[in-house]
């Protein structure tokens, strides 16, 4: 339901943050190392056929200047939520950012904060959610959990 | 089935491109102005409730200190859009940007480009489309026309 | 009479230097844990209460997309003291800066230094002393204090 | 009461936004020109005694490498507002901003957003506020006023 | 033989400075509009074949979150020259300069400055002047050009 | 055939990238020490010369205000590459991309990402390969390279 | 006895500022367009002679990638001022500030505020004051007018 | 003759650099602790006499908002070098190299570069060197053995 795409297996540690989230909230996922600049016929093949097989959201990491979210929103009617990655000489993370947060009119890309992997997966749920009741009260529950851990450290905190 | 809400009314010219996308769409939405830092009770009520009144996704665009998409998502279990907005008074709209984008884990929030309202539309459309055949059809077609148009601007060039 | 907040429990260490500096003032203080995104119903509360239950300041401390500060004020009477802090996954810290500082006009939060916590509780210390001479003296001999130990520095580089 | 100090008259058409709200809130002021760098012996004179003359917080207004606010309060015990201002030839008014707020532990300056002396004048007020129920209570509803404006313009978009 | 694309036909009026160079410079060009995000399929087939129809040198020029230079080079095996456009809603430009500059190691895109065609021109000129001894002359004589213009103005100042 | 000129040996650790990979591909270099702010007579004697002994294209690297490769640029009609360097005290690096990228009309420098070496090795083989079909074929295949290992990094994921 | 370089004529507006500080304390000044990029050669040999010809301090004004002040400082043993331009593509002045600012370690120029011609203007005349009675006297005097003007204003907003 | 000044004492192992530079120089110094923020009488008192006591050039360094070297330009009439330091909390440098730079019209700094204290040694040599030829023969021999260090390492890359 969810397709989980990084640009290289050295972004697999920040992109765990996702498939861990999503297979908690029990949504099928597929992960797969998708380069927009080494296999740009992969990127082909993937975009335009992933609605086709039956994927709803598509998950995107990349790091320095990250093509591979806008290039796949470029070729799928799905919605693309991009992943900012800080990498290895990366400017701090602003080429990440950038590159995949200002997309030009036509070709939205749903950009998470830098490294953000985790709030990528849950509102990859979220859009699931949208027509799976199912998945909302999940997240609904999801959310009251973090309020309890903050109502914890609260507590903590106060002694 | 959209809601969009901006944090004052010099923002509506900007926002004005959601709405005019959606209603190219045919998708039903609901405009209204809800100001975080102004209406605070507003954004609890109106943040809270969305869901249960049948919206499926949220925009909401804001500048400078950004903070209404982010709080709206932090009490809604919907998908929230944020459009930043180069207000007056920004530092070169980066206040925005990172207000918006820059959001803990937990809490997403689906960030576009810095006046990206089009993009928003569009994100919306797609994301209702994840669950409707006949949104799901206008996207393609929506994507078909972006092509046409470079293609009329290609032969103009070539002339 | 100063109320400290913090989004998260892992702000507690930088958040200890206003409480530590407002100990030394014998200023009286309660510290606890209230985050805009995830207890946004504590959230509200806090705000709206803190004035009617005796609390003359309140210093906000908040990493990233930092939205406490701003929230706190929108719904608050009181001066509100923001410390943008350096969190994990921070774009070098101008995410918070920028989502504290450059809060809309009508709205106020009285910025510091990112990571200056030390200085939020000095700032506090100086709104009490406007209406309190015991603590203003204090403030006067601390600044003296100050000098005192760039005049030992001094002596030490000299020799 | 509050002392309003700039460093050139250029910046008045700025300031006059702290101007107006302090005389709205019929708070008493005293406005003047005080250059840290071309009247540093005024800075020291102003800065030593306005205490002693009875003002209770003072709003610093500067651009570029903005130096009056940080100076007034290493030799002031009152809480210091700084308002950065986008001068001619400022770097897009980071140069004001980062030279008031990035104080050193132990001088606070309370910095508002880039021209944001509106929120300096309210700040100051606010601070008033702590030791006069009779501002407190003008800062509350000055805050329902901010309300109305914004259901005002929800009612205009509705329509 | 020097193959100028972009993404926009908005963008024609900063890429006729490199087609005016190239043309002075009696190189023979093609023209046309190839966008990254709008017509992916136009993007793979000019890459993949330009080299075989005799093109020696590709300058691409695009704005925003920039991916046509990038996604070129990701294709072809020919020297790629980027040229970031500030286009309506850049932000100041970072985002064209840093999307097409940090292009991860086995693709480098030749980046000039900021609106810089003219320079993306005389580099083209400049690579096919490796193996072409008349155009490598044309170019020193283009620099001794540049040196009489300096030198006109230096006697029309010491006046 | 290809010049490697670095501004210190302690830029050697980057550059050697550059070296390994134009080794790889059987490119004939030169390797040197030219400070553009410590010989500056070298620096103009390398290069006036460098085109007539038989260089083809100039790889040239530094950092902080790094002047080497535009100044190279200013004197010799090849292509020059810059690899931006961030070195210590550089802040970010974001000095060694701009003296590098933003080179004035007539004089460019094709710009690699920050420390991207091996980069500008690969786009010095490209120049090559404009008139070179060997060396056209050995980059079709080294892009061949980049596709299996990602391939390979799929296929692990996948498991 | 100063001598005054600019890398265009179209710097001339900016840098007629220093022009005008330096006429205005009668020391005798000398004025050309000498590029670093366009006239290396002259470059070379002014910057090698200017100490020889009686200049004791040498003024550089450029823009973008501005290279004039640090390649002067590195054939020149005199102290040599850099005037970063904000020139147009400049991206808001950036690229000229740290090309001019962060020189390495041996080759110092004497930055100052972005298209601050007229601080450099003074600053030479500081450094001429260093040995010269007569015009450091005059910066005496010129620093109490500064104190004029401010009270003057000052008298004027007091009214 | 040359005044060295500095903030706090944990800016002495940066300001080492330019202690060591001029006693390599035989140029006498004189160090000293001098806080803008935390000692503001002494910064007068130095500030105003520095000149009387025979000290010819100041080099002040300082970190964050850093306005010790601008504070003594306003009010000493000698050349005044100023050496932005990366203290802890500073934003990546930018406060201080800002705070420092963008001086107002009137009162230059001789900005260096961050962690700059050896530029500003050598450039208070350069400034001392105007008036006295025994300084300036150093300063070219100190070249010329920047120059030959070059050489050194060319010798031992290009074995």
């Amino acid at each position: 339901m969810v397709g989980i795409i990084m640009g290289s297996d050295s972004d697999l540690p920040i992109m765990q943050e996702a498939i861990d989230i999503l297979e908690g909230f029990d949504i099928q996922i597929e992960v797969d190392i998708v380069s927009a600049h080494r296999t740009p016929e992969k990127l082909v093949d993937y975009s335009k056929n992933a609605h086709l097989r039956g994927i709803k959201v598509i998950i995107a990491g990349a790091g320095g200047a990250a093509h591979l979210p806008g290039m796949v929103a470029s070729m799928s009617p799905l919605p693309i939520i991009g992943v900012p990655i800080k990498s290895r000489n990366s400017i701090d993370g602003w080429d990440s950012v950038l590159s995949i947060l200002q997309m030009p009119g036509g070709v939205p890309v749903a950009t998470v904060a830098l490294d953000g992997a985790k709030n990528a997966g849950i509102l990859a749920a979220q859009i699931i959610g949208t027509s799976d009741k199912c998945v909302l009260d999940k997240i609904i529950a999801y959310k009251e959990g973090l309020k309890l851990k903050v109502e914890q450290a609260s507590e903590r905190v106060k002694k």
